[in-house]
């Protein structure tokens, strides 16, 4: 068992990020000073995972204050400067989130701000750990097969958010319990998440684990051989509907049709009562050389054109769970997530 | 438009074979002269695609006999041998099928072996221009908006076969009738046939496409972004259920969830009447390197396992229509697919 991975830190007065992009071959990190930097890292998901962006936004409102006093910025600019960091990413609800939360602070100094951002990550640290134990006492309440085996897609884990994980974590909590058999990781194409990412961080815990192809998790699921499966949020509709890592409804179709649970968790921050339905949720469209080009080289012919949503929405009719530290919420027809939505 | 791709043919006493583990990079054909090289051409995926093995399996005979011809096999050994070629791969009927129909006439010499593969490769050829005809008429009358969006996945094109293509043949034929707006082509990990050899394919007549991570594909379907999807396959039980690339299961939920078509093509030699159902249907499990690696490097952990099983099965309840050279048929409750079956 490892120590805890930390993906995003406040250092120096800048916010330092383990770059997701080399692991699992290399465990650099990057300090940012700037926003134009701290934008190109969640571009280019150096930090990605919905959790972890709600702290990038509060610590980048303070980089943002940083270099505006360096460089002199009018409030004007480091209002848009702020937005810039904002509207990094839009299907995300929590970097929005995590900026909001700090910014009327701003007037207060980076003291204040960065005080803020420390307690989003000790909030969300906290948050991960309590909706672990919710999540893991309601699937052995309901799959009675001892231990369990589970898919997951993408990556959920300590990288994913500021600390323990979420869906991952809920995994993490089943095997301190001594009740998980194995892991079927979704590889997660095109950017390999659960391969390079979920990998790792089963490797550092000692769960025992597998990478499978994404199209390989509704076989594995219809042959019997997952007891259910878990995933992250990028978004949470009012609804129920959830925003996940391109690839997620498949897993969910797949354990409607075999009859096991399929999980979303996330922290109650990720609830956007605002958005009644997923239909509402904006799907980042990201290039598409990410899917015909690998590390560099071409795996299509020349000319070819790549399609390339980095989100899907699973509609809450197959999502059997939704699990925020708040507790768990079964959708259903008339049922609303308030009841675990984050908020005063 | 190019000129018909030639994934199989018979040259100088050799199984001359396009090397598809070299596309779409270069166009390099093997010549194999013995069974070791046909059965590795065969384990590399050198050749591969259901129908192309029902003539690797012909001609394979051929060359096991020109081999004991030369090495001075007794009988007990050529027919060993003859097996090797005929088990080289599990889940696909066709190869076997392919050397069954050859073998009786082993006595008769070479030439009638050669002769009698021949007539394989001309009898799929065909077959797949007449099941493309059937698919095409069946499509058009089910999917009411023009020109259509099609889902398909792997590969089923000339590459698959000994020529023209089945799923693939189908969505030729649709855009020959002027009927074919975008194929969204499933990469398929962990060998990116769709990204490497549907996409080239697509390329080479001309047939507009976007290549997609098979995570996107249930995505793109619920969307509304597809009118129907089509998949070859590589052995149909008795009841529709049928065995395919590893993916394909998800495409057939996530039809069924949108309510738009999910087609099976094939030639007729692909329904098994032996093999009540999918159940009966042994799955190959590959090499986990395949996931694990990319071009030799390692894209997960070091120590990290792959589980590779290279098919699914997708139960007939998924199936729209079942499409061979003789007809098409609707899988359902008492349907049999005998009526499409091949046989005298």
């Amino acid at each position: 068992m490892g120590e805890e991975i930390q993906a995003i830190r406040w250092h120096d007065d800048a916010v330092v990020l383990l770059d997701q992009t080399r692991l699992p071959g290399e465990e650099v990190t990057l300090a940012c000073t700037d926003v134009d930097s701290l934008v190109d890292a969640v571009h280019r998901l150096v930090v990605r995972g919905a959790p972890a962006l709600g702290a990038v936004g509060g610590y980048g409102v303070a980089v943002a204050m940083l270099q505006g006093q360096r460089d002199g910025w009018s409030t004007d600019r480091l209002d848009a400067e702020v937005d810039r960091v904002r509207d990094a990413r839009p299907t995300a609800v929590n970097l929005a989130w995590g900026v909001d939360r700090v910014r009327p602070l701003m007037s207060q100094g980076v003291d204040a701000v960065v005080a803020e951002a420390h307690r989003i990550v000790a909030e969300d640290t906290a948050a991960n750990r309590q909706l672990s134990r919710h999540g893991a006492d309601w699937i052995l309440a309901r799959c009675a097969r001892r231990p369990l085996r589970v898919v997951t897609h993408c990556n959920t884990g300590a990288l994913a958010t500021t600390g323990w994980g979420t869906a991952f974590g809920i995994i993490r909590e089943l095997a301190q319990r001594g009740e998980v058999e194995l892991v079927y990781v979704d590889e997660t194409r095109p950017l390999l998440q659960g391969a390079r990412l979920t990998a790792w961080e089963c490797a550092q815990h000692g769960i025992p684990y597998v990478v499978q192809a994404d199209g390989a998790a509704a076989s594995t699921i219809l042959r019997g051989f997952a007891d259910f499966a878990v995933i992250g949020a990028d978004r949470i509709a009012r609804n129920g509907d959830t925003a996940n890592k391109i690839g997620s409804v498949g897993v969910a179709l797949a354990c409607a049709a075999a009859g096991i649970p399929f999980v979303v968790a996330a922290p109650s921050s990720t609830v956007d009562l605002a958005t009644p339905s997923g239909d509402d949720i904006e799907i980042e469209l990201r290039s598409g050389d990410e899917v015909t080009r690998w590390s560099g080289m071409p795996t299509t012919p020349a000319g070819a054109r790549g399609f390339n949503p980095a989100f899907d929405v699973t509609p809450a009719a197959y999502i059997s769970a939704v699990v925020t530290e708040r507790g768990v919420v079964e959708p259903g027809p008339g049922v609303t997530i308030e009841a675990i939505a984050g908020g005063a």
